[in-house]
């Protein structure tokens, strides 16, 4: 049978996503890092892969499909075992609820709103982004809530809902520690004070074998 | 067996998604009509079903569950036939890709760029709505020549990548026929000419059993 091959880029919450749900399938694969800086997310071979010149892709043998969470159901049509979106009818809605609510109501104010104004550190970025890490917060306590009662997002298990939400909660908490972030009142550190049971779900994660191969490299 | 329940509103894009999946599938259904004139997605009865007061939503028996693409997910792995989500992996892959691709790529131009500002009808808003637009016919352009080859977005089956699709590109026909889209230069128009290949997979979908049950019913 044919490799699987990713191609992902370190820093991408959505190519972390696609690692960790290889690692957790304990599935072999090929390794792709691309340089964003030496441009070969824009040479003539990756755009055959996916003209939007975007990570992560997946390929597997003649098959190449690109967007995290569709890599996500392509290897759990493909490798069953551990499921990742659910064993239930019940399971799989409520899975994909939490990550459509996720990309809808969490992702855009965390990822516009919070990470990249700060990491593109623009000075007088910080009240845009003391408004909307109050919307985040709204949605942790949502998950801390939700966590506080059970080990995973949803369900008893690990599912396709912790490993989307998994990356760029850790870009939130990466940003909180940077230079940039110094006098934006973010509320998050430390964050097993804050949010403990968020906190033990996250040490949960880290702890899946093979975790340290989804880490991104330069954030080492 | 308990009876599928819809919350919906007339004009909400993603109800019509449901509607659809439902219709495919032959599943009887108890319609639930809310009036957001009136208020209906706002009492306590329906706040408890999704706090976030959106439509639509789902109810079978003791589970409920919001946002379209997951009530297609739970839909389609509590009734199998016909599948939405493909019948091999690389099916399942590719449809949610283009779910994917289409929430990231298609969605906030053709929503937020186009059919809000025609129908808030903002006097200045002509020169970025066209801008927009431009950014939606390009990929309305590789909707049509995928069309050109094949029936449906993917495969050689209707999925759910062609019911997420559908009801966003009716919205962006209906608004370019409003009295506030006179003197903006979209381009849509006549539709068959511009776009055979997706006109007719229109009419492949409007000629669906059911399709007349999900049509708005405030657009007839």
């Amino acid at each position: 049978m044919s490799d699987l091959e990713v191609f992902w880029g370190s820093g991408s919450q959505p190519s972390w996503r696609v690692l960790l749900a290889i690692e957790v399938k304990r599935l072999p694969y090929k390794s792709h890092l691309l340089s964003f800086s030496a441009g070969e997310h824009k040479t003539p071979e990756f755009l055959r892969l996916n003209p939007r010149h975007q990570v992560p892709v997946l390929r597997h043998g003649d098959y190449v499909v690109n967007e995290s969470v569709a890599i996500l159901t392509y290897l759990d049509r493909k490798f069953p075992e551990v499921p990742l979106f659910g064993r239930t009818a019940e399971e799989t809605g409520s899975i994909w609820r939490t990550i459509q609510e996720f990309a809808h109501h969490v992702e855009p104010a965390l990822v516009n709103g919070v990470v990249r104004p700060i990491f593109f550190n623009h000075p007088d970025a910080r009240e845009g982004i003391e408004a909307k890490v109050k919307e985040v917060h709204v949605e942790l306590q949502g998950y801390e809530a939700v966590l506080a009662g059970r080990e995973w997002l949803v369900g008893n298990a690990l599912s396709a809902a912790d490993i989307v939400v998994f990356p760029q909660l850790m870009g939130l908490l990466r940003a909180a520690t940077r230079p940039a972030a110094e006098g934006v009142k973010l509320d998050l550190l430390p964050f097993a004070e804050k949010y403990p049971h968020l906190a033990a779900w996250v040490a949960r994660i880290q702890a899946l074998p093979g975790y340290e191969n989804t880490y991104p490299p330069h954030w080492k």
